[in-house]
């Protein structure tokens, strides 16, 4: 499978849209905020440029899109303001995504965009050109020297292909058999192949920014990773855990091979913070400033509500289609393109029902991670 | 009509799209090719940059959006060859057009368009950022003295608008009753406020580009125009008299209302090298380098072989539903979103049949001017 010509988020606005299924990801946005917030400042605390670089990696398509570069935007605008400066910057905004992304959504909610921030800041405020950049960001995408400010949300967890190695040499088959992705029984070659691909694409990702960055410029990236140095623990996995039961379940009905499902592997990591830091000291460019985690429920909540139900209700199982809708809109494309469109209602069905039962047993956190980093001078 | 949100080439790659459907525009770019390589090599004459800035504005989607580039990035890495430097510049590759353009499909192609220029350029070449802007021309799209070679064909002919005033403000309706464009019967008013609009849109994206483009700096512009300095003659407006007709014979068989016609405006014009040199002189940033005129059938050729036939056969007629396609592909946009998509079909079938009883009675051309313009240091 060719990550970069099959991962998309869901297109469109429609039901199992990703635009209309992303509120975890706005929730992700919203938490990490002040960190957000605390590195831009820091950048212009240092220098005061006439024309300011700033990319979103993983921009997709939807609510979440434009919300990221408003908040980046009223930031670095107060700064400038509060500091008393004569004149607005000139804005350079660029929206990265993988080349299957929906840039014609996304640049069809501009002119509205423009408006409202024209509106709200008045006259003195930019120019502010936004542009769309197609491509990997597992290698460069933009000018040499022309970031200040790179955000990334709910993206870096994607690795840049399926780690090799998952398929034994000897014509045995996978190693992961049943599995799509790390579990609690997989193999220790399984979990070898997908930290060292994340290793890999991690090291790649950060030579390729700090060409693109300035001297002392940041970025502030938020993924899906781990508390647990274990790879195998369920905090990290246990959602592709239900999704592979799903798969399997349909294979004992014959609605799919099973070696179809041995022979598909989601091309994603979510890493440990060690493992996160090893990358960033290795590579080199960066400092880390600052590495937060934090919990937000598989419904979208920051895990600090207290709304768990301890009996699978009509409400828990009804939680468990909305999760399995956001979790669609992400992976759709991926698993569209390997076991086919026909068997997708069907599937996330199954996955709905399994998520609510396990929703009805326990509070179901993902572990998002936050880290602030900063281009050596 | 909001021309910003309307216009746009004909999507995908169907029988009415603009991506097969765009000889006449792939004919231009070629004919113009010429001045586009004499434009560029002037500039590298005078600098060399580390990181060049490439724009093509209304660059929409098709084979001739990477085919410009292509070109593009051929004589500049020729040049840099030539003079012996050690290594290649950078090239930032600005795509440009309305917000309804489908960039989808441009950056589909570009997976395919990076592999093919490392072939054939080898790895020295580049890196080269292929961005996709949205927005209108006619008001600033790119950050300040980021640019140094901007190209557009076959779009400055388009206005930003329908022109005010050609609407009777007594409430007798329009002054060009029956008529889309300025005809041989339309009144001075109409002509005035078509050349209106025209000085207008010319000064404010000569004011626009020269904000964005270095000193130096160059653009090769082709567009529809005219020899004539009447804007009534028929090398400059017979092919929306035409339509025209074709809409009033809709209008005679009560498929069309007459007022619908009379409230439309194509949102065009083709200037005379007068217009273009005078809009130049008064804005004042750039040196008009040269001026050239061509003629182009209207079914692509560049006017200079001898295939014409007197007697209307089959194939003239064949001609007609040819270019009424290339038409389509461009102007369906306007006319579906005045019309409705209901009556397109039936339009182009009539409008067909004219174009080519009139090619078997004459060879028709399009004027297309090519002005190459350096921005004052």
């Amino acid at each position: 499978m060719e990550v970069m010509q099959v991962l998309h988020m869901n297109k469109g606005a429609g039901e199992t849209s990703y635009a209309t299924n992303s509120t975890v990801q706005s929730n992700i946005i919203s938490t990490a905020k002040p960190v957000t917030e605390e590195a831009i400042l820091d950048i212009f605390n240092h220098v005061l440029p006439e024309s300011v670089g700033i990319a979103d990696l993983g921009c997709s398509s939807g609510p979440n899109t434009l919300l990221v570069v408003s908040e980046i935007l009223n930031v670095i605008y107060a700064k400038w303001q509060q500091l008393g400066r004569p004149c607005s910057p000139e804005f350079r905004v660029y929206l990265n995504d993988l080349i299957g992304n929906d840039f014609n959504n996304v640049f069809g909610s501009l002119p509205a965009f423009y408006n409202k921030l024209k509106e709200e800041k008045g006259s003195e405020f930019g120019p502010c050109f936004i542009s769309g950049v197609p491509g990997s960001f597992y290698g460069r995408v933009f000018p040499s020297k022309s970031l200040h400010f790179v955000h990334s949300s709910s993206s870096l967890h994607w690795l840049s292909q399926v780690p090799p190695g998952l398929e034994s040499k000897d014509g045995r088959g996978s190693w992961n058999k049943g599995k799509i992705y790390i579990s609690k029984t997989s193999p220790d070659c399984v979990l070898e192949a997908y930290s060292s691909q994340f290793q890999k694409d991690w090291s790649v990702f950060l030579k390729s920014r700090a060409e693109e960055i300035v001297g002392g410029g940041r970025m502030v990236l938020s993924f899906m990773g781990r508390r647990s140095t274990d790879p195998r623990s369920k905090e990290s996995c246990y959602q592709w855990e239900l999704l592979a039961r799903a798969l399997m379940s349909m294979v004992s009905e014959g609605l799919i091979e099973e070696k179809e499902v041995d022979s598909f592997n989601a091309p994603y990591y979510a890493p440990s913070p060690e493992e996160v830091k090893f990358g960033i000291y290795k590579e080199g460019s960066f400092i880390l400033d600052r590495l937060e985690m934090f919990e937000i429920d598989w419904d979208g909540g920051d895990g600090d509500g207290d709304n768990y139900d301890a009996t699978p209700t009509s409400s828990t199982l009804s939680n468990g289609a909305r999760v399995a809708k956001t979790i669609r809109a992400v992976v759709e494309s991926m698993l569209e393109s390997h076991f086919g469109g026909d068997v997708m209602d069907g599937l996330f069905q199954r996955y709905g029902e399994m998520v609510g039962n396990h929703l009805a047993k326990t509070r179901a956190k993902y572990i998002n991670l936050v880290i602030s980093l900063v281009r050596k001078v």
